[in-house]
């Protein structure tokens, strides 16, 4: 049986201790983290502490904290020949240095609080310093999920960056569709079926070729007159950077 | 029984013909189309013509066209007391107003000729110049979809501008999220459940409160490191204007 310590008690800690709860080869044998309150969700199933001195002895030390807390926290941790890994997407494997054995164990997924995630889905990225440490982060996530990934530092980085154009941005724009709805009296369920098949088509088409609408089209006339309904000057010239990005992108086939 | 009469051979067209076809109180009588090869595709189940002088008589037409069609072919249709109506959602009902009775049938989603939709779920929007006109576009409807709205020419024209956001504008970011992951020996698979979940997420959160990452959480660092990872210009300027807009937002929370 493997032993893991989860350090964090956010949306990643929760969800991870729960993923892991059934597993048959890692145990998560403690949580740690400085909110006694945020500890409480965990501590019914598993030991739980605020002393990083009082650390339980395990395999791994899963590092579940925001970018700002790792590197900061990673320096109050003891050193031993444990592996400590963080689950951030954007940080690079070594701000965790101090320790002989480092890893990244990063889900690529939106967790809330709300929501249960089916864990088998969800894509963990895994970067180790050596091959016997990848097998260990294997086992780990092959335990939890079913798709695993080898990504260095400097790709998990990029891979952050798409995350935010397909999830951050994509909801700012359905921020803005359902800004306009409420501004004229429709409710925003009407645009929900819509939403669904945009995303449901990218299953089978390359996003290129899924493109339709005035800008793919080059149809600059509907773009002026759509422009000029808009209301909020910044949504105005949302509208207009996107859709030159969009001519650009086809610009060789008009 | 209601007797249709389809003008237009594309893709509304196919799906709406497709949707009729089990229909208990509609019958597609005949498709209408300048061109015989589109044509070709409903000649096995339905009268198909070429020539607008040789419509067949019927309770309702519909004009499933492109936007500059739908003016000068309604231009060249018989006048009778039948019903004309188009499937557009930026095109005004004025539009047909050389017929007696107008109205407007538009099926608010994205049509592709590779999947089929179940169009039980396709919120279909109308408008007409009168209750009993609008009465008879109501049974149509009823027949093919269980979401059906009145929508009035302005409303329209707004819900197709947030319909571009939320499906061609979407659709866009996920073009630069595959491209980053393109040029980083990336699999954009990878990026599939988190663009799945970000959209199911919507369905029980409203996207004001669904709203994440560093430009909700105004991490400045973050957002210019993302910013100079970017290649393309246009896509830095367009994380960046997206990025206010999203700080602009929540700008009184931070």
């Amino acid at each position: 049986m493997i032993k893991a310590v989860v350090i964090g008690t956010g949306k990643v800690a929760r969800h991870l201790v729960g993923a892991f709860k059934n597993s048959e080869k890692v145990r998560v044998v403690q949580v740690a983290g400085r909110n006694k309150q945020a500890l409480e969700y965990f501590s019914a199933e598993v030991h739980t502490t605020t002393d990083l001195n009082n650390l339980s002895i395990a395999d791994i030390y899963i590092l579940a904290l925001s970018d700002d807390a790792i590197g900061p926290v990673s320096a109050r941790l003891p050193e031993n020949d444990a592996m400590y890994v963080h689950t951030s997407g954007s940080t690079p494997m070594q701000s965790l240095s101090r320790h002989k054995r480092t890893g990244v164990f990063y889900p690529l997924q939106t967790f809330s609080l709300e929501s249960r995630v089916n864990f088998r889905e969800v894509p963990i990225c895994l970067e180790a310093g050596n091959e016997e440490d990848m097998s260990l982060l294997e086992v780990v996530a092959q335990n939890i999920s079913d798709k695993i990934y080898q990504v260095n530092s400097d790709q998990r980085s990029q891979l952050h960056l798409a995350a935010v154009f397909v999830n951050n941005y994509v909801n700012h724009l359905y921020h803005i569709g359902h800004t306009i709805c409420r501004e004229n009296d429709l409710p925003f369920e009407i645009l929900r079926p819509l939403i669904r098949e945009t995303s449901a088509k990218i299953e089978y088409l390359e996003p290129f070729e899924a493109q339709t609408g005035p800008a793919r089209r080059g149809d600059l006339g509907t773009i002026q007159k759509q422009i000029d309904q808009l209301k909020d000057p910044l949504h105005q010239s949302l509208y207009q950077q996107i859709s030159e990005s969009i001519q650009s992108t086809y610009a060789s086939e008009l």
